[in-house]
């Protein structure tokens, strides 16, 4: 079997497709007595992978684990090790795992607005036509895996929040409706699924992605960036997970001398992160823009969160700033 | 302005009501030259709880805090200064400060199953019925404040799952349906609107409350717990925020040898959780079988986890474990 290397050294930097992507290199399993264990764990691995897609079924990676404590001799010790033998699977179909049945232990990502996902019934085959207009002060859950869900929607653009509170507050007053818009919680740094759902909906409605974030280092270089190119040691898949068209709409660094933003000192780890970034990020590396941005943080030595904003008045938010900011997408931080 | 005092000195344990419940001292808070900021600031609170109220508006501690930025030298400098005077008008009015208009910064809890929630458009004020077993395989977040909500069912018992994954397998095969049931997964420590949401929808509909979390003293001292009984540090909160009628159905220590679970040892951290409990947790010392339990652990020496089930099939825990123990719930811990 000859799989990807999975490894720094096999991967480029790609502006134009947007995410780090694999060079050709691959590595061999053969069929040896030395080898013998790890060939037929991945032979076994894609056996239930297989089955899991044959019954419409799924599995965790934890759950892939424990399903091999029935593998005889073939069993894994450690979930280190089962995980290992998934990435490889994942690499040679070049595929990522949900596509193959195995799904992420964590949920994340909350939806509400001018959107209709389509999902069904397993038992009855119904189609389920799930209206996010109508949750009220609630709100739609994406699940563990997306790649089987289909969109109807006539919004203009998705609106990505960081924080939960800013999410109940724009769900509260519906301001999706104002502004024909979906709305979309990640709740701190994005879940796969809900990268997934992002780029999914993104790409197959042609709608462009802001994204609305604490004015931090955090905010910028983990939650925003994650999001936007994927994350640094999972190269393989970020093709699937990464959001090309998400824009930082705010709270930008300008936007706190602009709107005269309550702030908080940076911490010294927030200082390192920019720092950082600077130094080693490609995908800041690449935005002079962003150079810009993070040397402004760093200089003005402060911070501000999206909630900051309430010193207006809590639904300055939606009346001024907002409005404000969506009339010059141009201004967007790339 | 009399406040009821905020400390252990003025809780007892009240076995019959199911938490920690204030004693009668109370502390006052006189308008002197001393007192003149933490009085006009508790004024002040408790008109914008008022504003919140008369426009049907929310606000996060956060957005409380960034809001006094106004207030000239009202104003407060941190945000635990603001959250400890929202603690005193939460106190004062014995209410909750959710019932005030103060929402938590966190969201967490989905549900699926056979439940209908009764919500309402804001803007039109049409009644939103929210069937909660037309979600295919993702599920309803509940919001961050549940006190308007009105709730509909058939279903026999709420199911509240600790993990992600475990509830994403129980609602792809529409387990709820089966088991004609409410799925609530609380994605670890439940949130206070999570806790909520279970105890409100329990309450009103009088339904029993099953527990299913990992077999381990994190699972239960921790996230059981708190769900039952409320958190040692907010004892004129746990009133709202417990639910009573919760049991736990498992993994019960007795689960991992009956059913012969594939195990990972106890750390150290879990056998001090465990023996700390047995010492000092107020409601373990009320019960029995819960001694004996987290006795029998410390003495097995090792913790399962919920998924741990998959070694005997991945379906193993819908065709079998849940089906046994739902049989028999006399025997749920207490």
């Amino acid at each position: 079997m000859h799989f990807p290397l999975r490894a720094l050294s096999n991967v480029k930097y790609q502006p134009k497709k947007g995410f780090l992507e694999m060079k050709g290199k691959t590595k061999e399993r053969t069929l040896t007595v030395n080898t013998v264990k790890t060939f037929a764990q991945t032979l076994r691995m894609m056996a239930l992978s297989k089955e899991l897609i044959d019954t419409d079924d799924i599995a965790t990676k934890r759950e892939a684990y424990y399903v091999s404590k029935n593998w005889d001799s073939a069993r894994f010790n450690e979930q280190t090790e089962s995980d290992a033998v998934m990435d490889d699977v994942e690499a040679l179909f070049k595929m990522n795992r949900e596509q193959l049945g195995f799904i992420p232990e964590e949920k994340g990502g909350d939806i509400a607005g001018q959107l209709v996902v389509i999902d069904k019934d397993r038992d009855t085959g119904e189609q389920l036509r799930i209206d996010c207009t109508k949750f009220g002060s609630g709100a739609y859950s994406i699940p563990n895996s997306v790649e089987e869900l289909d969109f109807e929607t006539e919004a203009k653009f998705i609106l990505v929040i960081e924080t939960a509170g800013m999410f109940q507050r724009l769900v509260k007053h519906n301001y999706w409706k104002k502004a024909n818009c979906i709305l979309i919680s990640m709740g701190g740094v994005p879940t796969r699924a809900c990268r997934r759902f992002i780029r999914r909906l993104a790409d197959e409605q042609k709608l462009p992605v802001y994204v609305f974030v604490d004015g931090d280092p955090y905010g910028f270089s983990n939650i925003y960036r994650t999001l936007k190119v994927g994350s640094g040691n999972a190269a393989h898949l970020n093709e699937f997970f990464c959001v090309p068209q998400a824009r930082l709409l705010g709270i930008t660094p300008q936007d706190i001398v602009t709107y005269k933003l309550p702030t908080h000192p940076l911490k010294d780890v927030d200082i390192k992160r920019a720092k950082d970034a600077l130094k080693n990020d490609p995908f800041i590396l690449h935005h002079k823009a962003w150079q810009t941005a993070l040397t402004q943080l760093i200089e003005m030595g402060v911070r501000a969160e999206q909630q900051a904003l309430a010193k207006h008045g809590l639904n300055y938010v939606m009346e001024t700033y907002l409005p404000e900011k969506l009339a010059k997408p141009e201004q967007f931080l790339p």
